[in-house]
């Protein structure tokens, strides 16, 4: 199987395991699937989309302007939030940037490409992965940018509103942008009151990323979206690309999801029972779970070869090997339905301690 | 209505006239439409693109490399050709480029935010706006890029073969890529001779650009490709920005298409036989007409208001005054139906002769 730098390589494993079937644990997707109305939406915009996508997402941006409070001239919509990363790269171009480590590892693929000095706060596993106050004595005069993700991809770490003040008014000390990457912020109880959203106020150069990737399980569809108080910036982020980047399709599905309300209450329920689950049971397998919250988990085992044994099982694990900052022993599972987590903790326990009693011996 | 950039602004006309029908002639689509595979294969993709896309677009690419007699390795897909000029800029980074004028405006725009100078080569109204072999003087050594659209948008002139293969020895002397877009080919009879992919085996630093949007009316869902000798150039291309960037429904909507030959023969026919009556309509309206291929007409006219003016009609025309290399009173009609073509020109008629007698005087 050909190693792609990301999870949810279906592709592949139907190459190489033709027509069995797959639990992916590997992407982190809503639990639920996407929303019956978005699904009505596409069917809908399938009959519709001989015409060019609205260049300006006129539509989209204004239902997203009203339901965060701000003007559509500071919202930017792109070909899902990676694009965002490339195009706020492409425009920022800051000299020297900070990243954590482990964190997503596009925004340094997109940074990198923009000529960017990359430096990494790393993360310790001994404080859970957590981004503490230690972080603000790196945030040097020389750094441009900042690029955190909260809650932060692989590690589920949220960024507590008190440490994120401190930062933005560091960043905003040296004249740095922080960008914040709330993709998964969506799967949080208290995430319209959480997000750094209502910080956009006070901080001229703060930027929020958020998705609809995820949390509406669109990752086929591509559409993710930034909200910033600079005006110019989004107009700088329209330039930096071609202007179709938002397909039509796309652009309703974004609509339609607006008007999910009741879902990503579900959502949030179920993917809050199911981690605590989910996590529960990796510890029973003998795992070192990083607590953290959002629709997967982040574990360690001693067996470095966990996700490739999986597979034969019709599992697809995330291997974290290669995330900077982690290594060897490092995974991340989805959290999914309740059955399906079970199968996974049921795998797991079987592929590590060779019979299958998992259900037996732990769960009864 | 906001001044967007390019045609097909559906939605500032539909907010300036509400409800009132409209016929756009300022996309050049497929008058035919999508085909009904591909639409099918679109509606089947609904239910399943909760999954991430294939990064590596193995299956359409695939596809792609046998329909063209490549390999995959040599193919990029991208969302829309025109993210394939933003990649190409990105990575190939010109210090100066050659362009034609008038052109497509976004390769300007694509180089220029990557750094480029870009120099162009007027082409002339007396010549019929065709690519002579006036060209070659201009491509000195510090040209590291050349841009051409072969049938050019939007004059609709292709560059002939002989001529094509000068420029191209040309640009291989002075070691510059040689980019062409060929997104309005597909709708030319002879589209398989006349593509430049023919010359692909002989020069390094050729990339032939191609996309699915007009040729099988797919603008809202976004799809265009390149296909280059140089493997090494496709790594890059995908290196240099997301993975993600080609939706699962694109590319299930891409490999539908490629099933869709008689589909193509029809649209070569209807465009051919429209673009003829377009044509020699708009000369019996008075208008100077441009030759050239493809599904588009250029003409020009005293009155520089006419697509304004068309408006309250429910005709929407593309005005070139923006081309470079144009100015007020140029602009582009899409070929679409037989129907739909004499509304137009009836409507042109009325619109400068100020009556109603085109049928009666000059139909008949």
């Amino acid at each position: 199987m050909e190693a792609l730098a990301h999870g949810g390589d279906l592709t592949g494993y139907a190459r190489r395991f033709p027509g069995k079937p797959l639990l992916d644990f590997s992407a982190s997707l809503n639990p639920l699937g996407m929303p019956a109305l978005v699904r009505a939406a596409l069917h809908q915009a399938v009959g519709e989309c001989e015409r060019y996508p609205d260049p300006l997402c006129r539509e989209l941006s204004e239902q997203l302007a009203a339901r965060w409070r701000l003007s559509p001239e500071q919202i930017f919509c792109g070909n899902g939030a990676a694009e965002i990363f490339d195009r706020l790269a492409a425009v920022l171009r800051p000299g020297a940037a900070l990243l954590t480590a482990p964190s997503f590892s596009e925004y340094e693929r997109a940074l990198r490409s923009n000529g960017c000095d990359c430096r990494f706060h790393v993360l310790r596993s001994g404080e859970d992965f957590a981004v503490t106050g230690r972080i603000l004595s790196e945030l040097t005069g020389e750094i441009e940018a900042v690029l955190l993700c909260s809650p932060n991809n692989p590690t589920g770490q949220v960024i507590g509103s008190e440490l994120f003040d401190r930062i933005a008014a560091r960043c905003a000390e040296i004249g740095a942008w922080l960008v914040v990457d709330e993709c998964f912020s969506g799967f949080l109880a208290d995430d319209g009151a959480r997000s750094m959203r209502r910080w956009l106020d006070r901080y001229e150069r703060l930027v929020v990323v958020r998705a609809f990737t995820k949390l509406y399980a669109l990752a086929g569809v591509r559409l993710g979206w930034c909200m910033t108080q600079d005006t110019s910036l989004i107009r700088a982020l329209r330039a930096a690309g071609q202007p179709w980047n938002v397909s039509y399709l796309a652009q309703k599905a974004g609509t339609a999801a607006l008007l999910c309300g009741g879902f990503v209450r579900e959502t949030v329920c179920v993917s809050a029972r199911e981690r605590a689950f989910l996590a529960e049971g990796l510890q029973r397998c003998g795992l070192w779970v990083c607590p953290g919250q959002a629709n997967f988990v982040l574990f360690r085992s001693e067996e470095h070869r966990l996700s490739e044994r999986l597979l034969p099982h019709g599992i697809l694990l995330r291997d974290c090997a290669a995330f900077r900052g982690l290594g060897p022993g490092w995974y991340r599972a989805a959290v999914r339905k309740h059955m399906e987590n079970e199968q996974l903790l049921n795998t797991l326990w079987e592929v590590l301690h060779g019979k299958d009693d998992y259900g037996a011996g732990h769960m009864l």
